[in-house]
């Protein structure tokens, strides 16, 4: 079967309310394409499995790492390495498409009020 | 060891010239980013073992499918199925940001003189 063009825009029009939402809008493979709207200071945590990246859509990223911090912006992206701790900020607030394998814990399995148990489509 | 943004615009502008010009600029996991430049018609091909993704940053993308075409915008994306026959066309030209697994042959194997053997990274 054939497939669709696929609307960050209307993607994220179609997130809940709030500081932090996300949905998965694509999978390649066994990997996924999910949104990401988010505002404050996320939880710091790492993957020991994977690399995860993100794509910048709309305002800045700070990646915090603990050596540094990285600004990334519209029509750029980083890729956070495999086991590395960072923990994502915006003061203003970011949207972004962030691209990694399916079943990922957000926050890495650190326990969090942020930590999301099921991801859904969008 | 962390890591640094990148930035799609500057990735393009190291692309050398033509009608047809891709370049790595980020890895993750065993996948690669790849930027690409293209105008024209490409070669109808298929990938016998994954998906790919396309992420359009400026100009039109025609995706060609043998019943149909799907036209990708900037600020949408678009995944071809694996196994599924494609030809990506445009006649003002496009640039993207492509992802899929390492190694895979731009043109699926078919031969034309659009088949690039090494892609650099850039």
């Amino acid at each position: 079967m054939t497939s669709e063009s696929i609307n960050f825009s209307e993607k994220f029009e179609r997130l809940p309310p709030g500081d932090y939402a996300t949905g998965i809008i694509a999978t390649m493979n066994d990997y996924e394409f999910k949104v990401v709207r988010f505002k404050g200071d996320f939880v710091w945590h790492s993957h020991s499995t994977t690399d995860e990246a993100f794509i910048i859509i709309e305002g800045v990223m700070v990646m915090n790492f603990r050596d540094r911090k990285v600004e990334v912006r519209p029509g750029e992206m980083i890729i956070v390495p495999k086991g590395i701790e960072h923990k994502p900020s915006s003061s203003e607030g970011y949207k972004a498409t962030l691209i990694e394998p399916e079943g990922v814990p957000n926050t890495g399995g650190v326990e969090s009020d942020m930590a999301i148990t099921t991801i859904e489509w969008v």
